[in-house]
């Protein structure tokens, strides 16, 4: 259930609503917006009265939820979530470049990507410590190892680092170093992960899971949301169709979906999300135009060389050349680089 | 097989090539092209030797193709191909935008959308007097009377016409009328109207299967042209997957995918590509930074009562915001509107 | 609409609702049962009122139907449709199998084959003499060539024939020849098709179309059945997914699906369900103790020179040793062979 | 790589072997097989030299495996492998059958439901403690007081217990209480999940993911054979395609892809794997004729009580009804019940 406070509404009056919800054994998860206030409640085992909430002063209305998500849903908050990592901004008109290569192979190979794409104005390092990988005897990543470099990288350059944690055991280390987690799409029903990454006090980067719904990836938004943790963004990144002449089918129009159905942020990942390097440009364009709140970008100073994902990397000047029409279609669609 | 012809080579040598396939019993398919000629070989039953031709005056190279469509390919036509119709050009730098009702339903409903979608700046008129429905008891269309209302929109507007022919029997009766024949996603793979759309001297819009790969829809572009009609163009509309948010997965990548393995325009249909007024917008934006080759959008001035799709036909004012939109990003992609 | 009559009612009360329906402008559709005759009304523009029909005597209930289809509906017969062709029964207990080469592609292969599978308990011969083929430039069939050979095999062998049609032009010829009319998967949605088999006085063999749905396939059923035709059965022949360890993916959850909301017998293709020899005696297997009504599978006797889809037919020796199992299982099941 | 040995080769030469794959550093896992030993070398970061073993004595020869997975590979072990657990045997022509409620709910229904599938015949007991759910909101499982009631019901029932461990965290007390570690299809590419289970001395029952393909199945187990955990079977569950009718899509071709591909028993699940009751009988016959090693089915004394996927359980005389129709199916594919 979802309670909106009327407007202008007293924190006594909010502090009150929440004592009440308290008082039923039930959690209260407040959700503040610019112009009203709801407060979503959780850990109701059936449907709850709307009476019992509409009585108390300064409230305007309960409504039962209907969609199984509650505090990610677009009732929960009308306005965009906009989150701020080191001065950065995603959401709510505001268009975050995340770029860097696959894996963090080496303090040569990461620094030199992250200085290129800081170059061509990325917002956000990104770069897989653990990696995820289909067999057990491909490169698995260089672990912490990896962390530190990014940390380092992040030091020379001033760019946030977006890494993914793979298990509850190694995500706390994860947090230490990293400026947002990455869930990455195999772990998007991971969810003592998504659990624990809720008690993480880091922005969380939620993918996509190959074959989730669009429901059920707010879903596991709302898994995070619901230990505590808003600053959730989500990631298009390819579903798995028949076709084969691309990796995955990037699905475009998840961005309008989410938008409609969810407050969060939702960018668009199309270097996984194709496979390959001459379709990264022409899908980051579309991402753009369709409306994404961001982009990931594989980028990587020598693809053929490349530990992991080499053949959709672009080379740093193709990433460049990339940014000018980013900025220019991204004006026309109102989003600020 | 593809013989590529010298630069510069003269028309007796390209006869004598012809000559001498047909003389093989096989059939000749001159292909010209700004900077070079092709010609492509059909009809052999096993493979043929480069050498017997490349020995002829005027013979460049002699290529074994190895993709099972040949005068559609790449290797065929290196540059764009351009179609142009009654003074509209598609392709090569040319984005033509179609706009008009789902169905045809009657002279007012027509014509008022016509002269709509005409002054917000549409190329061309769409419009179905021949309906594939899913149910025996669900509107079939006009048939002849629509097709003479559309000739009658064409009139008035100077906007030619774009048609579905859903049958052998009844297609030459949709070429007498209509500008571009239209072949639908669930007749993609029916052969004998392929063929007959090949025989017809209009040019053809051949819409992706609902589960068509790229190359299965390039393989049906072949069967047109293999009968002599090289007015080509194709068009995305979604395929089918898991996912349920729209009515169909929008496959961008298919844009790129094309241009990369054939020489002909691809268009993106975004209204039946979502099935939701709502998604038609930003996808059409996505489909002009993607590249695509030209639009097809459902415009319906009274949506609500539509006899066919109206959840997904835009209101004349929205395709006016949308155009300008389009004009903006075609811009920065390099295209003509 | 369906009116239910009630049991025991007299020929002379059916033909006064006959009689009223089409005094309304509207089509009957009588459809006997053993326990039940119901009259399915089709034609109506917007819904009708069950008080109409309720007060003709010998009418127990007017039910509106809630399914787009309704003639196929479950509804509409409550036992399981039997078709007979030429004393061989498919449907209600009997199971049919239909076997023979994928093309009719001589004589002396035809009639090796027919002979073959005759021998082995074959109930009808199977054999593409129009053939659906991705490219233009591979075998179509020996069309009418084809037909005759069928005809002459079936005057050896005594085994009615099954083949397909491709068009509203050649199905007359097909309906000629054929015992059963086959529309491909490819031809589901084939409107135009659909309707011109309806009007044949041939059994009608549909197959699911690639990407179609339960209900999509009934819906193409009832264009048939809507022209008067009511002797239809299903197949399933394999849907399109993302996996690619078989050619299509065999649904055999389709057979109980498709029982439960239509009175149609169903039948299963594992030859093109599989695309692989070995793959099609273990599905087989499964589509019988699944519950299928019959099976079709390709037999070849020489599959390495087979002009389509070798790699799927089975040798007369690999299926007369399949016949052995189906037996048995059919057995346990309850079904007839 | 891996090294085929010589029949009745000493296990000396093994040794040797052995050491020489451990003296460069790899890892060497000796497959033993009735007939002949295989040693799968992984480890290695490019690619090993024949010939540096074919000179060992005892060594046949030396194969590099072109697919990517080895140790579970068919190539590593001609014949099936079984499992033995608690006296009850897995592949290799026995047929486990694995029943139980979809999650434990209470002593009283866990006790009732081991009771009523040990009567019926089942050999095995399935129960989730720990329940992974789309919604943070829904039941979560017992967690480890269910692990105590499901260790009751094997007391009282005899049957060894299957149940599923969530991550890296509770899996050790998962293996202390089972006789066999679940993990399920979202978990099928966590790869952390993976490694731990290959490390612990237990059986595991490994599910397909929704969309993952045969090869990636076999990768994921390739992870766990790696740590030295050999005792692993497969399960397919149903993938998600466009179909609808049923929850998921069950592919019965998966079954003899796998043993096609590796040595390792496969089961199918038809009650997840169709999600409705009235169709897991069938589909579970099917499974059976399709050459399946086992079955695992849903089964609750009160499905309208219970707190996950109760839709699809069968009540315990359908179970019971059911494995009479299954015995005698397995007699006719040769499996001993």
């Amino acid at each position: 259930m979802l309670i909106v406070m009327q407007q202008g509404v007293s924190e006594e009056d909010i502090a009150r609503v929440i004592a009440r919800i308290q008082a039923m054994g039930l959690i209260a998860h407040p959700i503040p917006g610019s112009s009203r206030t709801a407060i979503g409640i959780t850990g109701n085992k059936g449907p709850l009265s709307p009476a019992e909430f509409e009585i108390l002063p300064g409230v305007k209305t309960a409504i039962p939820v209907t969609q199984p998500f509650i505090l990610v849903s677009r009732e929960a908050r009308r306005e965009d979530t906009q989150i701020t990592i080191a001065g950065r901004k995603i959401g709510a008109g505001h268009l975050a470049i995340i770029a860097g290569p696959c894996a963090v192979e080496s303090v040569e190979q990461t620094l030199a990507v992250a200085h290129a794409v800081k170059s061509a104005g990325a917002h956000f390092l990104r770069g897989g410590a653990f990696k995820p990988r289909t067999s057990p005897y491909s490169f698995q990543g260089l672990e912490k190892e990896g962390l530190k470099i990014l940390a380092r990288a992040r030091e020379e350059t001033g760019l946030p680092i977006i890494t993914e944690a793979l298990d509850t055991e190694s995500i706390e280390m994860v947090a230490e170093f990293a400026d947002v987690i990455q869930i990455g799409a195999r772990n998007m029903q991971n969810f003592p992960l998504l659990k624990k990454a809720g008690r993480c006090r880091r922005p969380v980067l939620l993918k996509r899971g190959m074959s989730a719904t669009i429901e059920e990836l707010l879903m596991s938004a709302e898994y995070i949301a619901s230990e505590g943790n808003g600053g959730i963004f989500l990631c298009e990144r390819g579903i798995r169709s028949f076709s084969t002449h691309t990796r995955n089918t990037l699905d475009l129009s998840a961005v309008p979906a989410v938008k409609a159905a969810s407050h969060l942020p939702i960018i668009v990942d199309p270097s996984h999300g194709t496979g390959m390097r001459s379709m990264v440009a022409p899908l980051a364009r579309a991402a753009v135009a369709v409306g994404a709140d961001g982009l990931m970008i594989e980028v990587h100073d020598n693809p053929e060389r490349a530990l992991s994902d080499g053949p959709q990397a672009l080379l740093p000047a193709q990433f460049e050349a990339l940014m000018k029409d980013i900025r220019a279609i991204a004006e026309i669609v109102g989003l600020e680089v």
